[in-house]
């Protein structure tokens, strides 16, 4: 989900383990039934450091997965993950997925995961991307949406440092409120029979897996990454923007309870 | 869910059509996995106009099913409404949930919907309640959650407008942000094995039934339905109010979605 390391954190090593975590933890609701027949191509069109690259090319071992992203030193990185998982049925490639120079309709699927919201024009993404899918493929789109967390307790300024992040990705060209918008963004680029399945996490104690794994190490430590910039943008005061942290932190209590959705995207060409 | 007719809407016709309605949309997703054995004596706690007591009976044809309510009004429409539906195994009783008289450990199973949204203290409803059920019997609870609402496009005036109906809850004693809290709420009433499990509304054009059912006629016409006292309290200007709603309406166009949660818990004495 959410900050692109590129745009908001800044490619730390520390930053990556968080994004493989993360990946680790929402595996099974996000990805589980993602799988692909042997002999087809699959275009994964932004792969970043390659968290999802994994678990899409060893649900479908059979199938050829081409993944492409933008910056070569996250791609070294996808690539050392893949190796190191023992894969050997993914291909990488630089290029801007807007921009990409494979033969038209030379691709079975497409797979989308966490890319859309970084970008300006997440409708000419998708628009340039259909052509390189043959009639008849699938395109698959996971996004988040910041704008589905809510939580207990509740706390105003948890909710502001929330929109800190959401506008700190607006203001990198990107919408990270981009899930709730994925059924008309494929309409509209023309795919057809377009299904939309949103992905609840819902976290309270009974859960302690989610607890730590996702509002503890996945979505309180995505808010607390962006201190730095909040605080020099001026964004909120050091006090408000760390209590809100603590208010997150707050609600992965015995007694708290935190949501968020993920949503998924499929459609024909 | 949310606004009870006695606390915000006033005891309408039309109120009691809507309300039908909504639970007619929603049974499946909120009452399918409520099925009861026979022989047992089941409470429902707060009945209303009865638009869940039909299923609750219905799903479970040899239990026997005690609905109380406050409200004689409410009580009348209800035993109406089960007699309509050719159901024989629920007896209606008026009384203030928190002040019951039954004998202690009478009832195998509790089952409350949409009901502890509307009390000052839902934790002293389940406090008075729980003595009423034997031992390893189990209490049901299913909320809604305004603050789980979103949409596209996002406005600010339909959020506001929505606010409105979360502050005339508040103002009345209610708690319409409940959904969240099940969980600590029946631990704390010292259930034990609560597992909440959220039931999450999605809508888009792809689901016909829903945006009729649920964005317009349930939703929307919900928030539309407070408009008099949104008005006289001020709450709002009328000119914001009225646009608010109509972005409301505006996400059940083609290229609109919905998103609103509902939560269900299950728990054991």
């Amino acid at each position: 989900m959410t900050s692109d390391p590129e745009y908001v954190h800044g490619y730390s090593e520390r930053e990556n383990v968080r994004l493989v975590d993360q990946a680790t933890t929402l595996t099974h609701l996000l990805h589980s039934d993602t799988l692909y027949p042997p002999g087809c191509r699959v275009l994964e069109a932004g792969c970043g450091v390659g968290a999802q690259t994994v678990t899409l090319a060893r649900n479908s071992p059979g199938a050829a997965v081409v993944s492409v992203d933008i910056s070569d030193v996250s791609l070294r990185a996808a690539s050392a993950r893949v190796a190191a998982a023992g894969l050997t049925n993914v291909t990488f490639q630089q290029g801007d997925i807007c921009r990409l120079h494979f033969a038209a309709e030379s691709f079975d699927h497409l797979f989308l995961c966490f890319v859309l919201e970084h970008l300006a024009s997440p409708s000419e993404a998708l628009a340039r991307l259909g052509p390189l899918l043959r009639p008849g493929g699938t395109i698959t789109v996971i996004e988040g949406d910041h704008g589905s967390a809510y939580f207990h307790p509740d706390s105003a300024l948890a909710r502001r440092a929330i929109q800190c992040l959401v506008d700190l990705q607006a203001r990198a060209g990107g919408n990270s409120l981009i899930g709730r918008r994925l059924y008309p963004l494929l309409l509209a680029a023309g795919f057809r029979s377009v299904r939309v399945s949103p992905r609840l996490v819902y976290v309270d104690s009974s859960r302690p897996e989610l607890v730590e794994g996702f509002t503890r190490n996945t979505f309180t430590a995505m808010v607390r990454g962006v201190r730095a910039q909040v605080l020099g943008a001026e964004m909120m005061s050091e006090v408000d923007f760390d209590q809100g942290v603590a208010d997150l932190d707050r609600t992965a209590a015995t007694d708290g309870t935190f949501s968020y959705t993920f949503f998924k995207a499929i459609a024909v060409k």
